[in-house]
């Protein structure tokens, strides 16, 4: 259970208006669960009638909401303002804390100052891992790999030899990251491996969601670049390179060489095919099969993808064809 | 090599018709692969012809099937007869046994009687396994998760800290539960995370197939109601809410804050969209792409999904289209 | 680092024609990354330009290229000359050596000559694993595995108990195999089980890319055939018995009993219903659904899946509507 905060620490923290009484809180909620030690928020108006029934000690509204109520804390984005006060008081996640005597960590290893490494796990030879590295239990990071300062590591996460991982990043459990490219030579009607000795680099303050897969480059480098965040199951193949500020969403897989620009948002189960160059703030709608370059600040959506437009021509002729019998 | 039994303790047990010699049998196989100290059963008629070529030892077949054979046990339904023949005398599964020196299980923990934990597992501290819960090797389990009796958890298991799973659930390999949500607030071109403290709550009798991720919610619950079965490769998002006796096949996405009623079935690789409402009994056919709320007892299909007769005016259509050159 | 190797052993290892200086390199690099210890290559005729401004020490080429340089090395097939002299000199993957004294391995498994096994891996009962074998840490074996010679499994690999894996094949980090089938009998609105006590049984030669996995059979067995290759995120249910020499791309899912024949290749993201027989030497595009069977040699496209020149006509007139407001 988390401590109590007062809420004239909250108010300050957020820079908000509030003329309440100075109460203890111990969470924050939705408006329809929140509890009388727990305050809310107010951000999409269809919940506008849950202020009235809401149990919360207070509640985060913006300031120009219509009315008044002594329990109302008037701030500019109350959505951002939640999300920070939860980020500075309420978000207590366990962390391992020092390094278990049950991880085995080769001793070529070299390790920043407050460095926690958890049980069962196997840290390789000439591995380096900076100032405040976070290894949960049951990961296996191979030889040669680096970490950089203040990154997180939950657990059953494998990461193969000679990849590169940034600062402040997080990567979730069950990523792979560095197994080989699908690289296959056929001869003969059998296919033969071709070796897969790059590596991934993965730039700072990336995410990458639980059970991603991302695979080195045959030759040289696949990259996801800085602050580019990335959903669960998606698939990264050798050889990719992933602009900055990325989203990728849910089981989203992008084919060998294939090039994203900066700022890109891909919804969820789309594909993009290999060897496309795809520009900056594209946009990719859900369960797209991206088969042809796209410029910068196109929208695209279907299998194969069209724009926008195009795709809501088609889906207007259609939809009158599935109505006639 | 499970013992043998004999055959009419089977067909005691299934409560079946049988005038055949009582042998010693050692396991149920398909009629084309049994061998002599084999059972077999007729479901589908298509395989109706094997009844004369197998060499099974005796066969399950239906009380109403025409002709005769010493060999033959009618019963009701077959099927089952064959599940439940399995189920009870041949599914001889190795489980751990007893705890592992070589676990890692807090002080703080409260096991139930009869619990089992392999080597290599890390139990967390507070955590809670009921009676008779069996973790395999190579499972993480965080601070404060607790999981109702006779839950069995297989290797490569990571359930992040503070999620509750219930009573007889099966999670089986690779599987993530209480991951981070993905939640982003874009700001001067960057994604800041919003915290994710809410946890993932998963009820009785749920079955969660390889492989599979669930996130935590935002603020409050991701929810997986009771007798809910998962396939492998599903993700669903931060605070969605599946209702009961769900069937979700493999590689299914839903995305943040979605809601499916009870008796809901999904085919593989179907994708929701956010914050939409799913009635009950809705059927969503395989690739779909669920777009808008769905109501009770409608039947969905394509990307974006339409009810099943549109679709097929659809198909119809573009099928002609595709005839012509 | 990899210790240098003279340019005349890489060219008499290639069979090549080279007048050039005899100097020592140290790896392969793509042209425009090839430093000037590096060897590169030039096979899509698209890069000829960089041959040029390239910097490396030297360039395998086509016995047919037009022009001349000293740095020319040339070969038959220069994309495979590149991929056979990274295989010989550069690819010096670090592997596990020896049984690890923090793996457990039961008394009762039996190990071929040069057996690696890594940290805080298991072994269970009756394993057998055979000569040269490399098993990464944090693996999870189940009782009564067999694994062929020369089979490497990477980190964060479940085998269940009783599958069977073959000669040489290669196990990504987050594989699981032998999982149960998703089988489950209605009755009164709740999910029976269905025992599934078949095994997964892998043939020589074969890869699996990280995070996919391959479901135990419900009775018999889940067969992926010789010389298969499955890339990342792949989905393969109970009873399912893929060919020879098979390609399976990113996050395909193939549903339970469907057979595909010999050389079958299947793109990204695509998907079968169950029970359905594929011929040999299929092509199936990316995203498609097939749900029905597909004669030999057919090429199919879309979902539902057609002949390729049917949904290119389909296309065709799409692309039509797509453009008329």
């Amino acid at each position: 259970m988390p401590p109590a905060v007062s809420l004239s620490e909250i108010v300050a923290f957020v820079g908000g208006d509030y003329r309440g009484p100075d109460v203890e809180v111990t969470g924050v909620a939705p408006l329809a669960d929140a509890g009388e030690t727990q305050i809310s928020f107010l951000s999409n108006p269809k919940y506008a009638p849950q202020l009235a029934s809401t149990r919360a000690a207070a509640v985060l509204v913006s300031a120009s909401l219509e009315g008044d109520s002594p329990r109302w804390i008037r701030v500019e984005n109350p959505y951002a303002a939640m999300a920070r006060t939860v980020a500075r008081f309420f978000d207590r996640k366990p962390m391992p804390r020092g390094l278990s005597p049950r991880a085995e960590i080769a001793s070529s290893a070299r390790l920043g100052r407050g460095v926690a490494v958890g049980a069962f796990t196997s840290i390789g030879e000439h591995v380096v891992l900076g100032d405040n590295v976070v290894i949960f239990p049951n990961v296996t990071i191979g030889d040669g790999v680096t970490i950089g300062d203040g990154t997180i590591v939950y657990p059953q996460v494998s990461i193969y030899y000679g990849c590169a991982i940034g600062k402040r990043c997080i990567v979730h459990s069950g990523v792979v990251i560095g197994s080989d490219g699908y690289g296959f030579a056929q001869e003969g009607g059998r296919h033969h491996k071709i070796p897969q000795v790059g590596i991934v680099r993965i730039e700072d303050d990336v995410e990458i969601g639980a059970g991603s897969t991302i695979d080195r480059a045959a030759l040289g480098e696949t990259v996801i670049g800085e602050g580019t965040k990335i959903d669960n199951l998606v698939q990264i193949a050798h050889n990719v390179r992933i602009g900055k500020h990325c989203l990728l969403v849910a089981q989203v897989g992008i084919a060998g060489s294939t090039e994203l620009g900066d700022h890109v948002v891909v919804a969820g189960q789309s594909g993009f095919s290999g060897h496309l160059k795809i520009g900056n703030r594209v946009q990719v709608a859900a369960k797209s099969a991206v088969l042809a370059d796209v410029a910068d600040d196109m929208k695209v959506m279907g299998a194969p993808a069209v724009p926008f437009r195009e795709f809501a021509r088609r889906e207007a002729h259609l939809r009158k064809l599935g109505k006639k019998p």
